[in-house]
This record gives C-alpha cells, sequence and structure tokens, in this order.
C-alpha cells in the first residue's frame, strides 16, 4: 500500500473515532487532521469533499462491525443460535468497557444523517442490509439444525432482531446500563425458539424497580 | 392561565417542532424566539437557560407521546392486543404523513444528549419509563383475557418492545419506508401471542427484494 493510502487511512480512522465521540456534523476537518497528524490544509488532498469522506467513514464503520459480526456468527465450533449469543455477550461486554456511551455508529449516523443527505442514507442502508444478510444466514443455520422453527420468515427474523438491537443499544445509553441488552437477548431468544424463559422472582422485581 | 404562561408554552410548542427538525444542539434561541413570534431576547424572562428550555421541551414531547400511547392503549372498546396493534398502525400512518422522516423525538434527543447532558438523560429516561409502564398494562390486560400467556414477564416484554419501536422508528427513517413498523408489529405479535405468522410467498419475496 503506498503512502498516500496509509495516510489516508489514517485520517478515516481517526475521523471515525471523533464522529463515533461527536456525531458527523460536530466533527470538525482541522480536528481529525490534528488527531491524524497530518497537516492542516491537506483534507482536500485525500478527499473530494467532507461528504466524500463521511461516506468512507461509514464504509470504514460498516467494515468493523462485519468483522465483529463475521468472527462470532461464521464461528463454525458453535451451534449457530450460540453464536448469536455470543455475538450479543461480546457487545455487552464493549458496551461497558465504553462506559455505555457513544452507542453504535451506524444506528446513531442515521438518526443524524438519513434525513439530510440521501448519499449517506442510501450508504447507510446498503451496510445495514449487508449485517442484517449475516444475522439472516445464522437463522437459516439455526433452521437447518432445527434449532430455530422453519416456519419463521429468517430475513424478516434478521431484520426484526437488527431493529431491535439498534433499539436496546439506543437505550443502554439512557439507561447507562446494559440492562437494555440483556432484555433484548432473552425476549429475541424466546421468540426464536417460542420457549418463555421463566425467571427467578427476584431478578425479575430488580428490573422493575429500576 | 396567564399570559406569560401562554408564551412560555407557545415558545416551547414552536421550539419542540424546530429540535424535532433538526436535534437539540442546531436548534438556535433566536429561531425558535422568531417562529414563536416573540421578540428576540427575551428568552431569559422565561427560561433560565437552554438547558432549562430543553428539559420542557422533553417533557413536552412526552406528554404528546403519553396522549397519543393512552388513546390507543386504553381504548377500553378494543381487546388489549388489538388496541396495541391500532397504536402501531397510527404510527404507520403518521410516518407516512412525515415522508419517513423526523423519526421519534425521544430516540432523537437520547441518542444527541444522553451522554452529554445528565439532567436530559434522568429526564429521557423517566419519560420512557412512563411509556413502557402503559405498554407494560397492556400486557397484563392481555393476560388477564388470556391472550398473552401469564408465563411473559410483561415489564419485561414491555421493555423489549419500546426499544425494538424505537429501533423499527430509526430504519424508517434510513429506509423511507414502513417495512420497518411492519416487520416489527409481525415479529412483536409472533412473540406476544406464541404463534409463527405464515406470510403468502409473494409477500415474502417482495420485502426480501429490498
Amino acid at each position: 500500500m503506498d503512502i498516500a493510502q496509509n495516510v489516508k487511512n489514517e485520517i478515516i480512522q481517526k475521523g471515525a473515532e471523533i464522529i463515533h465521540h461527536k456525531g458527523y456534523s460536530a466533527a470538525g476537518l482541522n480536528e481529525i487532521l490534528q488527531r491524524a497528524g497530518v497537516p492542516k490544509g491537506s483534507f482536500y488532498y485525500y478527499f473530494k469533499s467532507k461528504e466524500h469522506f463521511g461516506l468512507e467513514v461509514i464504509d470504514y464503520f460498516a467494515g468493523v462491525i462485519e468483522g465483529i459480526f463475521n468472527k462470532y456468527l461464521a464461528d463454525d465450533s458453535a451451534p449457530p443460535l450460540l453464536r448469536l449469543s455470543n455475538l450479543l455477550d461480546f457487545y455487552g461486554r464493549l458496551l461497558a468497557k465504553q462506559g455505555y456511551a457513544l452507542g453504535c455508529p451506524i444506528g446513531n449516523l442515521s438518526l443524524e444523517m438519513a434525513d439530510t443527505n440521501e448519499r449517506f442514507r442510501e450508504r447507510l442502508d446498503s451496510s445495514i442490509g449487508r449485517l442484517v444478510g449475516l444475522i439472516e444466514e445464522s437463522i437459516v443455520a439455526a433452521q437447518k439444525e432445527m434449532s430455530v422453527s422453519a416456519e419463521i420468515d429468517a430475513a424478516e427474523a434478521a431484520r426484526f432482531i437488527f431493529y431491535g438491537f439498534e433499539g436496546a443499544l439506543l437505550h443502554v445509553k439512557v439507561l447507562k446500563s446494559i440492562t437494555p441488552l440483556q432484555t433484548f437477548k432473552e425476549c429475541i431468544f424466546s421468540y426464536l425458539t417460542k420457549q418463555i424463559p421463566v425467571k427467578p422472582k427476584q431478578k425479575k422485581t430488580a428490573i422493575r424497580g429500576q
């Protein structure tokens, strides 16, 4: 890889960090270049516009998340439903490490930008489509080994899971607690397996009392 | 109600409209006062700070949404599950009217402000708690008439529904289509009633082809 590409990647990566913390609109080009250690004013050597940069940041975020999804969901050593469970547990640990802040960069950018920038909206839509596709493959695999009913529409269930996951991440930010993700996980597994989890009374009361 | 209170309410209402469109940080005080027809510079006569104003806007949003939730979920003329279904259908019509833009003001403010302002976070948290409580009451009512299994934890299911609803609204913005809300509705009813909806092949293909 040539040096220019390395510098460009560094700008994207540091820019992504800043955008994850404060959003796209609030992320200033000078701050991004400074964080990347690139001379002020050289931004337009690497990117046609802030919008082009933003689109590459979406691709970067989507790539990172796809990597995480693939690591867990394509792990053949575990049965398909356990892979999904492991993925959600990984996010639980990640969110705890981040102090329950930040949330999902794709969800954040969707709320911030989907109404105002059509190119961003399209790029977010296709990124989400790929992530939903990975979940769908897991559900199909679970259906093949009979741990999820074959009557469930895997594509629809995958979208339902992704939307619920994004909603749970949003509420992790508000509650500053992992509870929304735990609630989501328990209910989604109940939905997928059609078994109602009966929980000990004590835990129920504790969650209710929040 | 005295005139000062009327003017204050007008500022809150017009401010809420602007914040729903562009977010809290981007909403300028002068723009809000102009929209409300109130002289420039008189903001601090009505509010101690922009933050105090923002907290009252959250209460305003929460009040409007509680009104909508109550209208549908407390409608004794319909069985409890149909009330929930009617509520989701109402939101489907509202989102279509809004061109699938804007989304839920409480969800938007959660993503924008929960990390940066603790008072906002607390106010959003308690607003969400009240809305979740209204859904919980519907589920308890549905359990009493045996349309939802008594083994489901109503409080947990209510949170699951609210998180999934917020996630679906987020994706309505990205897809610019009502499909995420429809998917959410079908899957949530499958979860609540433990019946797998078998859909006609044609519809499945259409949704998959998005």
